[in-house]
């Protein structure tokens, strides 16, 4: 089978196990409450549709490491519920931290329903990832749906601990690139590496294989935030869907910006006066590149790229499923969008 | 031993179990991260002592209630700081939804430190809420560590009902009193019925008494509900330390305002034109005493009263635990703050 093949296999019975979950939500009295988190789902309202629920790339990477272990991946469904459901849960929170009226081409829960219901949709989607994570006993030990639970809120932690190093990092100007692996490190990998771990877990894999697997998805999710900061700043506009200006616009704490504080003053002064208009852009990413911030960050993803390769290779994915896993990674490092 | 015996054991137990869990934020990079949250524990910060942490009442329902299932309540610790950190994850997001600046006396986490970072604060004491019930399994079995962490999250879904519920009602003047129970279900009762219910679980309790302890819990939760709402309007502004203005100045979905909404057109015209002024404060709550709302909000306090209980009755809490437990409820229930 190729990864097409698994993804018409896996993508169905993902979206009926998170459809089933968020059902629990569908009473009479709170069938509004339903809606909304139906709407950022992608599942109805204006542009609903895939290209508004997202790729649903960390459920299909759990079941493919669960398959890779050689082991049915089905029992895993409510697991790879929970982990899109515990990413919803954080964008929902993040568009209303970072003040973003646009998620997926759509507007936003609290742009739509107000800040106060969005952070209840938030609070919502968390509490039925748990859920979720319960239901793993419908097929499996319940030791192993305790370290599941652990794994999936020890990630979560991790979660809280990059948003709150992100926000304290937005007044200072002394950042280096020091201050980048930690908050990257739990907002983006953390989550991804407990895909991976959990997917080997329930496919029984080793502590050895399973500690492979972790850092293979930990070095997947940092070389795929460092092209998603690249591509913030040199990206296509038509590509990525939203302007290739914003993080530079939008004051992100991205690697080539923390790049650019560490070594070069004039980009200093320029940040100090921030916000920085759009007809500064230009000029501002071509300093980047010119002091060497995109080589970098290249190298780095480069670098990331490598580590991850090199623990799925030493996790040993089996069969077809594990050359899938080996696809989708691929296909995950070499977008242009 | 008395009631004052049981909390002198029991509550610098729970304070220690919640120190230990909240510590896992205690990490050099997030140390003021863990800082915010000690601050809303009432450990550190300006006006810490007793008076800000709350009187952990939960905690202490949840641990009496094992006991008084003649069992060591030790054993459930970890569940006891699970339901206080909880409640105190509903506290920090309700602060920040009903733009309330003051909390035990004290600045609340979103007026502190901005409403993103009070967002945060509340995501990490939820998750470690979840990380807290899987402790159970240092001395329990699997099994009823699940069980403990389904009733959990299954109230704590109930809590985001009941706050969409109260935040729809927001706009709307044809409210009556059958939109309260719902409501108020969720969001006062369903937890304290998690308490017990867990507490009597972890006791090995029978499925039978295991409800009649949740049906405890619920109305229990009602009845002392039910008393803050007529506090709120009626209250003594000493002894609740909030102004006794203060429900129908912020126009809360309060019992005794339902019953005037569902009963009185004159009420229902006062009301269309919130926000109510301090010197319109007197009238209104006379006008609400006229017609009956505070003799209707009594009533149910008593009724609800009885039915917590009768089903603790039928619960036959055993031994000295089982009388504190008694105790307890008739302190909950005769207070006068």
């Amino acid at each position: 089978m190729t990864l097409d093949q698994w993804m018409n296999h896996m993508l169905p019975e993902i979206e009926r196990e998170l459809q089933v979950q968020i059902r629990r939500l569908d009473q009479p009295s709170t069938s509004r409450f339903h809606e909304t988190i139906a709407y950022h789902m992608g599942w109805t309202g204006s542009g609903a549709g895939p290209q508004a629920s997202g790729k649903r790339i960390r459920p299909l990477l759990l079941l493919l490491t669960t398959a890779a272990c050689e082991k049915d991946w089905e029992p895993a469904l409510p697991a790879a519920a929970a982990v899109e459901l515990v990413h919803n849960f954080s964008l929902v929170h993040d568009d209303v931290q970072d003040n973003s009226d646009v998620r997926r081409g759509r507007a936003t829960v609290w742009k739509n329903w107000g800040v106060p219901m969005a952070i209840n949709v938030g609070d919502a989607l968390f509490v039925i990832a748990n859920l979720a994570v319960m239901d793993l006993s419908r097929s499996l030990p319940p030791e192993l749906v305790i370290r599941s639970a652990r794994i999936l809120n020890s990630f979560c932690l991790d979660l809280t601990r990059g948003q709150f190093l992100d926000m304290s990092y937005e007044e200072r100007l002394d950042l280096s690139m020091k201050e980048y692996w930690p908050m990257i490190g739990g907002k983006t990998s953390a989550l991804l590496s407990a895909c991976t771990q959990i997917g080997a877990l329930i496919g029984s894999a080793s502590e050895l294989i399973q500690e492979a697997y972790r850092q293979f998805g930990y070095h997947l999710g940092l070389a795929f935030q460092i092209q998603d900061d690249i591509l913030g700043i040199w990206g296509n506009e038509q590509a990525t869907g939203k302007s290739a200006s914003s993080d530079l616009v939008e004051g992100k704490n991205s690697l080539p910006i923390l790049y650019g504080l560490e070594n070069s003053e004039d980009f200093r002064e320029r940040w100090r006066s921030r916000p920085i208009d759009f007809d500064q852009v230009k000029p501002l990413s071509d300093l980047l590149e010119r002091i060497g911030a995109r080589h970098f960050a290249e190298l780095q993803v480069r670098e990331q790229t490598s580590l991850a390769l090199a623990h799925l290779e030493m996790a040993t994915p089996g069969g077809e499923a594990g050359k899938a896993l080996l696809e989708l990674t691929n296909q995950l490092l070499n977008r242009r969008s």
